[in-house]
């Protein structure tokens, strides 16, 4: 078997088989294949897509190219949540310790953040003292014991997605949806997880541009699941704004200990509810979403989704002062308001602008080894369908760097204000299973 | 600029311009572009095409890639000709010596062979002493004594070309028009030549399987070389069947000498003489297709043409008592009559197969370091409409290897017998100005 004669059978338009995806796979892991016949082959793959059959073939290979976690000595139903990425999308911080506390198993890997959309290891570790490296004991010990943990991922796991995935990103061949599934999909699977939900989002500050191509997306990753025999479910949800009101790790720190106390933003506390319930029907808690609703508000109400996370924060290092005080948070140097200079209803607030800026302000990486300032970021004050007057503020910038007054420009062309009444749209659009 | 950009913008379908397309050749010429990132550009462009405009900027760009030839030490019309290459194609070593003793000035780089075909310095090096390898002033030197040279491109022209030539072989991204066009017309313009004369060969055999192609890669080229200030022409020719009887590298010399005093087959003179009469016009020695076949064909009578090759030979070290009497040519071990057991008339003869199984009797390389047997090869006995027999050769084996017998099989089936009588196609089908 060559390479070339795969690649070539991919650029003319053919479906590939177990033994030819084996072959990439393996080979490019070992470093047999060389990347530069990995790239022209991902450049095929976009152009010529792949069927489902391959694209879980692919996902197979790749899940096995490495170690996979046995979590097998976890009692209960273990589920995993994944979000293919938004600007202020600190979901899985609420939503995980909810159905925590109403029994489900949560042992989740998370990534990091780079570009405009953050990570939810980067935002954990906004608390001081906390880590999110556990060896493969610890990690299933604290999930028996407490329910929930979320960890970085551990590097045995998924090389090939690692390698594929660097490449990708400097060969225009990152938007290809055969790739972005089995990326996604091949870690879910290898992190041993019984059921997965997915949270596809779309719009300006995500990965999918609009909601037919995060459609297609879910429908392939939810087959494939299915298909390698996970009970896999997706939500379609709109990145029209940011989620809630915080961009920028410890500011979504807050907000998220916010919404444990029940004091969480519409929009991110509907997307909670809605994956929650699901989520407990996966794991076979609860059999209609009402009921699960109604377990995940109790769960609020009662405390004891809060108290899951700080025992979380606890067993993972954390300093617990800072959660039951977010007062003692450090700020950054410089806090500036920006107003308004005209007025109307939001329409839209560009994520990906706010995303951008904030990354800029410090609170994000252009590079992988760039340093995040913990505290930097905005907190909007005014969300869609909100009414702006003159003068009111509109966000709050939180730096520590002098260059924002270079992007204030950018984020007041990120609101768009009209003069008729805006409702906003829901968060969650679909649901596919 | 970045790379990444630069693919993405082609994967999308938008045109690169010059900066674009010169950060690409001149980055990846030094080495600061990857390979990965060359070879996703590559499928991209494969996919998305290249107007002419972007061709003709990227032909530019690997042509001043490294150096470039300076000819104007020759006096008189610099011609060059170039196939696409085909099975038995000796055209080259017979049209240049006959427009050569016509006056114009041949200064030509050939390439060696690879896969089914044949080089023609590979041919040339079958004589006894001759070298292919020149100085600049030795290569100009001789052309001005003698009026023509054949040897090989000396490695400082076109680096680009070489590199992603290389590239594209294990990449699957050999086919794309803009690629293959820019490739062949960048050393073209490199080698400092007044004219060019393109002879585009499609069929089983060729690089381009159908008219149609080969049609769309002439344009291309005629225009980028016309555009870039060389008169430049096309002929389209059919790889129905081999050209001429022999295929292998002795045994071609030993056709071209029969040639070159008047004896060679019909389609391959016939392609000389349309070639050689284009050429003629584009030195302005004639006026007329009519006026040139007249010249070349007094070229063959009166022994000029045969003398000028004989000076050629001789000029670069190469034995003429060889080309004087043929006979010496060393023989292979087993030479082989494969006859026929059916009848009918030749419709076809697979060119593909002919070119694949002469390598494989020692005649060609399958990899670039492999070594040839200057000996082995085919010779047709019988050529698309004639009739055959039962019984009758078909064609000889010329081989040292003994492999031969698991090749018969493969011979038998490249005939293509039919009971109706058949009429040769014409080799050159149109010519693209």
């Amino acid at each position: 078997m060559r390479m070339v004669d795969i690649i070539s059978k991919k650029r003319d338009g053919a479906a590939l088989n177990r033994e030819e995806i084996h072959f990439f796979i393996d080979g490019y892991v070992k470093g047999d294949i060389p990347d530069y016949q990995a790239s022209a082959l991902c450049m095929a793959i976009l152009f010529q897509g792949m069927n489902n059959e391959e694209i879980s073939l692919l996902t197979d290979e790749m899940c096995h190219s490495g170690a996979t976690m046995d979590l097998s000595k976890i009692s209960g139903v273990k589920v995993d949540k994944h979000s293919t990425g938004g600007v202020g999308d600190k979901t899985s911080l609420v939503l995980c310790p909810m159905v925590a506390s109403c029994g489900v198993k949560v042992a989740k890997m998370s990534g990091r953040g780079l570009g405009h959309t953050g990570g939810t290891l980067d935002k954990l570790e906004s608390i001081p003292g906390l880590s999110v490296t556990k060896s493969d004991a610890e990690f299933i010990g604290q999930v028996n014991k407490i329910g929930i943990a979320i960890v970085g991922q551990t590097s045995e796991l998924d090389p090939a997605d690692k390698k594929l995935y660097a490449l990708r990103d400097v060969t225009g061949t990152v938007e290809a949806i055969p790739l972005i599934a089995s990326s996604i999909m091949s870690k879910k699977l290898a992190s041993g997880t019984d059921t997965i939900l997915l949270d596809v989002t779309f719009g300006e500050g995500a990965f999918m541009k609009d909601i037919k191509s995060a459609r297609e997306l879910a429908r392939v990753m939810v087959d494939i699941g299915n298909g390698l025999g996970k009970n896999t479910k997706a939500v379609l949800s709109s990145m029209d704004e940011p989620l809630g009101y915080a961009v920028g790790n410890s500011l979504e720190i807050k907000e998220v200990i916010n919404a444990l106390h029940g004091n969480g933003p519409k929009d991110l506390m509907e997307l909670c509810y809605k994956c929650g319930s699901i989520i407990l029907m996966q794991a076979g808690i609860t059999h209609t979403e009402r009921e699960g609703r109604l377990m995940l508000s109790e769960a609020i109400k009662t405390g004891k989704a809060y108290d899951t996370f700080r025992k979380m924060v606890i067993a993972q290092g954390g300093d617990p002062d800072y959660i039951d005080d977010p007062s003692k948070f450090r700020d950054t140097s410089f806090i500036i308001n920006l107003v308004s200079n005209s007025e109307g209803y939001v329409n839209k607030i560009n994520a990906l602008t706010i995303g951008e800026v904030s990354m800029k302000l410090g609170a994000g990486r252009e590079k992988m080894d760039d340093i995040i300032d913990m505290a930097a970021g905005i907190v909007l004050h005014k969300k869609v369908g909100d009414y702006v007057k003159k003068g009111d503020t509109l966000l709050e910038i939180h730096t520590t760097r002098s260059n924002y007054r270079d992007l204030i420009k950018d984020l007041e062309g990120a609101y768009e204000l009209v003069s008729k009444e805006v409702t906003p749209h829901p968060v969650v659009w679909e649901v596919i299973e």
